[in-house]
């Protein structure tokens, strides 16, 4: 008999009980034994539910159970969840989770408690919720030199900009909506301002490249400033606006920033739509390959944090690991980033614009009063410099988003 | 040291050799120590080259030296590579292989044999190239009941269809062009008669379902008799027609086939063109999974292979395996399977068409003395009674496609 322990029975918690049971078979067969859920830890007691026994608020209960041998940690935020982790990591016990912000702010470490202890601590279902992704990453794409990863990491974030696109709705009113349906949160901070996507673009880079990255080195624009005109414009061009999570080595460091991109429509990724998430990573023996699915959502999650249970209990060699990474330049600034970059200024002085434009900008669109233009392939930085000239002149770019 | 034979050095066989030497230190790190191709099997001698040492015609080389635990099987075809395969086995060697023939074919044999001596039998790169595939259909996803399979698994017809869609060429000029640019064989016929997709999508059901089907037990049809005015009608209809393999469970059986199947644009698959394969995987906890990515070409299916010779040495439990099918009505007769089905007539008698046509049918085109309809849901088997009445009244049907 396997015996877990889930943390935290919420939305994601209960999830991962319903798919043990409804799954029974399919598991008992995958790992060559029964499994069962031992203990739940949570403050709630859930009174006439078939659980109500196994429901305890003691952590300690659980840590000094011998038979427990996987802990499930579904309890979201850095703490108590790191401390529960370790503690359980320290007693011997694998660790399963879901939260990225642990993940994030933590990996290297918890990892390296893991290693020590000859258990594991996985996180698969930490980034694109069910999507079979850090596994496929870490395994499969493993011997390949991860030369970009693109991806749209937040559902709540492509849904809004999906009927941004579909409806011509502007962002407050589609962000009301969303908020009032659910998809998006009273406090919509995490994903709106890009916080969620950054932790998870982070996770990923530390797998692909070797080295922590940690949310705070990285930029994160979000997509609260996107205006009916960007969606429009990049339309226009046949492009679709999404907010992506993005890096790629330089050199001895990386690229990592989440931003808001025009994605052309031949490209996989513009085709998520809603809340959908798709992660293109290219390596430089395979080229490109592509994830889609639910990037959140409570049984999508749960299959992923279950289909860890069976890793954790089956696989010998604990695969993830990533140092800690020493060099403060590791991350280069994005406004060296190489690329094309969309802007568009309040002037229609078109020709005036294109002329002070160091990279060869080409217009495309002209109305009320606002100039749009796409540059030739340059960095933000050098961009900047032309901005400035232009700025002085009175003329002032509104939005700048880069092309992928 | 790890040291590898390939047997046969083909477009395939010459790939591995390069991501072996183009990814050395990925490798070594991964494996924890170098590798190292020791033999080549060919009958070609390559005078001139850096590996003509090490190529040998005599297989016998290979399987008496101690030094070499993995083989590397890109000879294509079933003989000798399944005679080679089973011999390397018994040796007490790993084998990875792309060659979808012998999987498809002896799957079952060389797994209990691989299983039997203590080593592995993989083939990630047997169905769609570099996309990590199998892997995650056999470990991330396999704590799902699989309730569905659709994927586009061979980049020739997709191409093809994709030319028709966008150029409205016929199928034979494209064809054509394929052959010329060197995208399509001479003899065509395993891609566009759907054989290259029924091996595949019989790896993928025995993976997803634990039961070997064989080629022979599934109806494979090809994109011969699609028509441009089939393309249109598509289009009409916010669809594109995609060659999928499919497969869900019925039962304590399967439904298998290869087919055209009209997709609609909102599904991602319909949006792989060209020659990119994607495969949508429905599990009963993840929901809707997609991989996306060059289901072909030297460098995407080496690395494959080159992951799987990773994955031999440093995994230590065998998980892929499934059983030999004793039952002879395990593959459902695709007759029964319902859905909603495209049929164009040759005749422009709509209202009698659709009052014969037992299941709703609404109209979709009418011209050039042809009249197209959309099914509701039914069988072949239900429609084909409607299509004998039909007939016997001198209206032909001549198109019948499946909606996804």
């Amino acid at each position: 008999m396997l015996n877990v322990a889930i943390l935290g029975f919420g939305v994601v918690g209960s999830g991962v009980y319903e798919v043990i049971n409804m799954n029974k078979e399919k598991l008992s067969d995958r790992i060559g034994e029964p499994i069962s859920v031992k203990k739940i830890l949570d403050l709630r007691t859930f009174p006439g539910t078939p659980y109500e026994s196994i429901v305890t608020s003691d952590m300690n209960e659980i840590l000094s159970d011998p038979e427990i041998s996987v802990v499930v940690e579904c309890m979201g935020g850095s703490h108590p969840a790191y401390d529960y982790s370790m503690a359980s990591l320290k007693a011997g016990k694998s660790v399963v989770t879901s939260n990225k912000e642990v993940v994030a702010n933590f990996g290297s470490e918890l990892l390296a408690e893991a290693r020590k202890n000859g258990v594991k601590y996985l996180f698969e279902a930490s980034v694109g919720g069910g999507i079979p992704l850090i596994h496929p990453l870490c395994e499969c794409l493993s011997i390949n030199n991860v030369e970009q990863i693109a991806g749209i990491l937040n559902g709540t974030t492509n849904y809004i900009l999906t009927r941004m696109l579909n409806e011509g709705l502007p962002f407050d009113e589609v962000l009301a909506e969303a908020q009032r349906l659910g998809y998006a949160e009273k406090n919509p901070t995490a994903d709106v301002d890009g916080i969620d996507a950054a932790r998870k673009i982070c996770i990923l880079s530390d797998i692909a490249y070797g080295k922590e990255v940690s949310v705070s080195e990285i930029r994160a624009e979000g997509i609260r400033n996107i205006t009916s005109r960007d969606v429009e414009d990049a339309h226009k061009i046949g492009c679709k606006i999404k907010l992506l999570g993005y890096s790629r080595p330089d050199g001895d460091g990386i690229y990592c920033l989440v931003a808001p991109f025009f994605v052309p429509v031949e490209n996989i990724i513009s085709q998520a739509d809603d809340v959908f998430n798709c992660v293109l990573v290219t390596g430089n023996a395979v080229g490109d390959v592509a994830f889609y699915g639910r990037g959140a959502g409570k049984l999508p999650t749960a299959a992923a944090i279950v289909s860890d249970i069976t890793e954790a209990v089956l696989s010998s060699s604990c695969k993830l690991l990533w140092t800690k990474n020493n060099n403060k330049d590791y991350v280069r600034d994005p406004e060296t980033l190489p690329g094309r970059l969309y802007v568009r200024f309040a002037s229609d002085n078109a020709s005036f614009i294109t002329d002070t434009v160091s990279c060869e900008a080409s217009v495309i669109s002209e109305k009320d009063g606002k100039v749009s233009v796409v540059t030739g392939i340059t960095t933000e930085k050098e961009l900047k410099k032309s901005l400035c000239i232009l700025e002085e002149k009175g003329i002032k770019a509104e939005s700048l988003i880069r092309l992928l």
